[in-house]
């Protein structure tokens, strides 16, 4: 005579769709929620709802935000010739941090994987080549700043090919030994790049 | 110039109260769920509020339950006399599939741990003395079905001293070998349980 509480099932089921995420710690996750008081369940649920409710994405560089046009697209303090493509929203983040770019961005929405089946319909591409044609300064250099993996080389050597035609100047992410890397570690490649970016 | 979209801060932030979650994960579950139709954060949001509103604990085992007493309360199939008790709700489903017992279940809610600062007022043990005085068949015996670590150990002494002028029979699970061990890697102590119940 198991116990089969209904509830507790259903929302287990919800949280195994999370990445990462197996039925144990599910079932973690729903007895941990079911010994919080009423209070704590709520500012989760308005979280969530007011994640779906307030953030949608910017039509210029399709990032998540909360006004559209993106506070980034929005500012006349950034150099609006300058467009750097990037795999997903968080990576925008992690170069605004750097403090050394200055121009805007566009969110692929992720890198070609033919064994996934993620051909270039299944990416922003489209979208991309309207942002930089009608872009109202034109676009002097687009900067893809895709992993420097077997992915994200191809995707950026397609994206090369389609762009061409329309910007000048198209760049990558230069290539090298990380800081507080180790020679002894390093892969070949990784070797053979900084020595080609010595300087 | 960061992006800071409040709401999704704010669900990361829920999410990382989750047991094991760090902000990392926290926030590929946020990227995941913007990804998602509507559909599917309603469903996740309904299942939560289910939860609350329909989970509650049976005031006789205080385990979570849809209707008080739980079916297995009010299970007349089930021997009343015998009594287990386990730490946590979840594992009454363990020792059911066994299919061995069919006595009635108490949840303890948790072990003694002084260095966690889990002292007897944390758990159910005034519960636990009033669901065995006011039992309405008198309890034959209360096994305490704790892990046989140190807490769990202590635990079951502590309550052994306070349950043994109520109850005339007070077990603990057998103790040795697990099936499919290995000589060579059990610990002494579980080698000499094994030896004292051999059998």
């Amino acid at each position: 005579m198991a116990q089969a509480i209904k509830p507790i099932e259903n929302l287990i089921e919800e949280f195994n769709k999370l990445p990462g995420i197996g039925p144990k710690s599910s079932e973690r996750f729903v007895y941990y929620l079911l010994q919080q008081p009423d209070s704590e369940i709520k500012k989760l649920i308005q979280a969530i709802e007011q994640l779906k409710n307030k953030v949608k994405r910017c039509s210029l560089c399709l990032t998540f935000s909360e006004i559209d046009p993106c506070p980034l697209c929005r500012s006349s303090q950034r150099d609006s010739a300058l467009l750097c493509v990037i795999a997903q929203p968080t990576q925008i983040q992690l170069i605004e941090k750097t403090g050394e770019y200055n121009g805007l961005y566009f969110v692929l929405g992720g890198v070609l994987n033919p064994i996934d089946g993620i051909t270039p319909e299944h990416l922003n591409i489209k979208q991309l080549m309207a942002r930089i044609k009608n872009s109202p300064k034109k676009i002097s250099e687009v900067i893809l700043a895709l992993n420097p993996d077997v992915e994200g080389e191809s995707t950026s050597i397609y994206l090369f090919k389609i762009l061409q035609p329309y910007v000048n100047k198209i760049t990558r992410l230069g290539k090298g030994m990380p800081v507080g890397g180790d020679l002894d570690y390093a892969d070949e490649i990784t070797l053979q790049n900084a020595l080609k970016s010595r300087n």
